[in-house]
């Protein structure tokens, strides 16, 4: 690829449930983080991407990217902005625009945030706006939520492949003990796999610990042309390859509960555009908004064979073994801001492969893959970032 | 520009109130006839971006992008879609992604649609809804609503300039007059100046012949590259320049009322990029969601000095006149489907370049000029359209 693409700084505003504080905070403290840890000025910004999910249902607050933009102090530099949504994968979406923008010649810098602020959710009102990412009409009003469909994945998933919820539980154990090193996350304790069985059902044969929560938080990056960085000198992380793939929405619609194509589509496009295998990955951060779907995506990004990811998950998936998984927390731990989960993928792959993540730190970390994905994987995006 | 798009094609779904029709419905019908109009095949497209403002609000449906391509039956190809948004400019955002995608040597083709359904407001919830475009908590909040703003902006403006309100008026009746020959338009009625000024009062000195319609609607065009175009042998409509501008949020941030600095911007860098003058220009469409906002759009765009829009549309905006404008029959008549306007521009330019306009249509049409607008200013796109 000729025109290269680079992250050169992010910024995070810490995930949870942030009572005290607004969207437009949160979206501003991650965005000026990123632009003090690239050593630009706001005015350098050519545009502005922001990936927000559910702000209009919410907050009553569409535009974000103007508003946010506005918080910020750079509406005196009249950068164009707009917002980013493709569902829970509005970030991974997010930072493809920004990618295909730089490498379009138009911008030599963009900044890609992402932000939501999930807690002002309350009662049926949840269920009713969480579910705004389905289908409305056919899977909403039906009853359908995100935890029921991920339920009837995971208990296909389980009988056909005769899993126990052990597995499941390991990855949940797995988030929270990486999460116990990020100061981000939105969970900081560690779990036990007896806790994670244990816990509340939620919608069987899930319960509370195989779901991720719903989180605030804000996650920010710089993305710059290949020419800003050798120009000034930035050892910047490249983006190596950006893959996305769309499919049927509606659950019902798909030929397999367990199987999400446009993963597989995504991460095979990702993994050939970068001319690397996946055993090339340092680590992987996999969108686990319900743990089967970090099952079901350890085996759709080709980490493992359909059925087979409890072999990969037995042999260790903990940040000093062969594929560490989910060095950030994940979705379960370090948290599920909706629009602001793939961009936060993005924050941890840049630190990691910079080195700057400190006791979470994958050791000799080269090459990472970053996986987003929508609802119950109507659409996935997939990237692969490295450095030198 | 070397690295020319051009639109090839373009569908819309009639504007107006379609109590019988959902948002996907819409949606799909737009993209559909567009796909048709341009003699490609769904899979033929590398992506789909959907221009989209309220759904979540109004229909508790996120993702439109994946649900439009899933409901027009592309599901199986696995085309990536991303919804834009940026308030009422939405559409004119998508446009500038889908060009810049094709520029960034990613997609051949791309569909850009826009849709929007208006009609299942009611009541308070309608203003509550409507002013999401708005800063929730420094003007929503305060009592402040779209039409509000306008109408602070069209006071100051009347009495600066010593403007009458028959210029306003006089706006209207040519958007009404121009939507009497699109078959696609909300209003097909003519009015009189007399009629436009003695409307219902909304919001002094504001009417209900002021102010837009809210309208349901669905637009979309097909973009391809110079190459797809010439492998093809297709005629396309050229996509000379797009420029996208963004300042301050909340009106009151602002310097002047009556100046939106992201339109003057925005217009000269568009005019620039494309080497071409305001009377370069076969027409213009312009963002008229109030009819104070289509005479600023007008001093704003370069064809008048501040103040002076009022000899303009003396001298008459017709059909057959030196500028007309908003042959569509613009937002006052054509109709405002917030996300899908920018889009329905678009529609427009392409139909009046290529000589498909029917009745309205531009004698020796060339060049154009479409406005899109985000809320009360905080944004403006300008995309210069051409043949040669």
């Amino acid at each position: 690829m000729s025109k290269g693409v680079y992250i050169i700084g992010a910024g995070e505003a810490k995930y949870g449930e942030l009572w005290d504080r607004s969207l437009r905070d949160i979206a501003v403290e991650a965005g000026l983080k990123a632009v003090e840890d690239a050593g630009i000025r706001t005015r350098d910004l050519g545009a502005i991407y922001m990936s927000n999910s559910l702000g209009g249902d919410i907050s009553r607050q569409e535009h974000l990217s103007a508003l946010m933009s506005d918080q910020a102090g750079v509406s005196s530099e009249y950068i164009p902005s707009m917002r980013i949504e493709a569902s829970t994968a509005s970030g991974g979406a997010a930072i493809r625009e920004g990618y295909l923008a730089i490498r379009s010649g138009e911008y030599d810098t963009v900044m890609v945030g992402g932000a939501e602020k999930m807690t002002e959710l309350y009662g049926n009102e949840n269920i009713d706006i969480t579910s705004s990412i389905l289908d409305r009409e056919w899977e909403a009003f039906e009853g359908g939520t995100p935890a029921a469909l991920a339920a009837l994945s995971a208990r296909k998933y389980l009988k056909d492949f005769n899993v126990s919820k052990d597995v499941l539980a390991k990855l949940s154990v797995n988030d929270h003990l990486n999460a116990s090193l990020n100061e981000n996350a939105h969970f900081r304790n560690k779990i036990t796999i007896q806790q994670a069985l244990n816990a509340t059902l939620i919608a069987e044969p899930l319960n509370l610990m195989d779901c991720a929560p719903l989180s605030d938080g804000a996650s920010s990056i710089i993305l710059a042309s290949e020419e800003y960085v050798k120009k000034h000198s930035i050892d910047g992380v490249k983006i190596l390859s950006s893959a996305m793939s769309q499919g049927p929405f509606a659950l019902h619609s798909r030929e397999c509960l367990y199987t999400v194509e446009p993963t597989k589509l995504a991460a095979r496009k990702a993994l050939k555009d970068a001319n690397l295998k996946n055993s090339d990955m340092s680590f992987v951060e996999i969108h686990d908004s319900y743990n089967i779907y970090g099952l079901m995506a350890l085996e759709d990004l080709g980490f493992a064979e359909k059925g087979k990811a409890k072999d990969l998950i037995e042999e260790g998936i903990a940040l000093n073994d062969r594929l560490p998984v989910n060095p950030s927390g994940g979705l379960k731990a370090k948290g599920f801001p909706y629009g602001a989960t793939g961009v936060g993928q993005a924050v941890e792959a840049y630190l990691q492969l910079k080195g700057k993540a400190n006791k979470r730190q994958v050791k000799d970390a080269k090459n990472a893959m970053i996986h987003n994905m929508a609802g119950s994987g109507v659409a996935s995006v997939v990237h692969i970032l490295g450095v030198e």
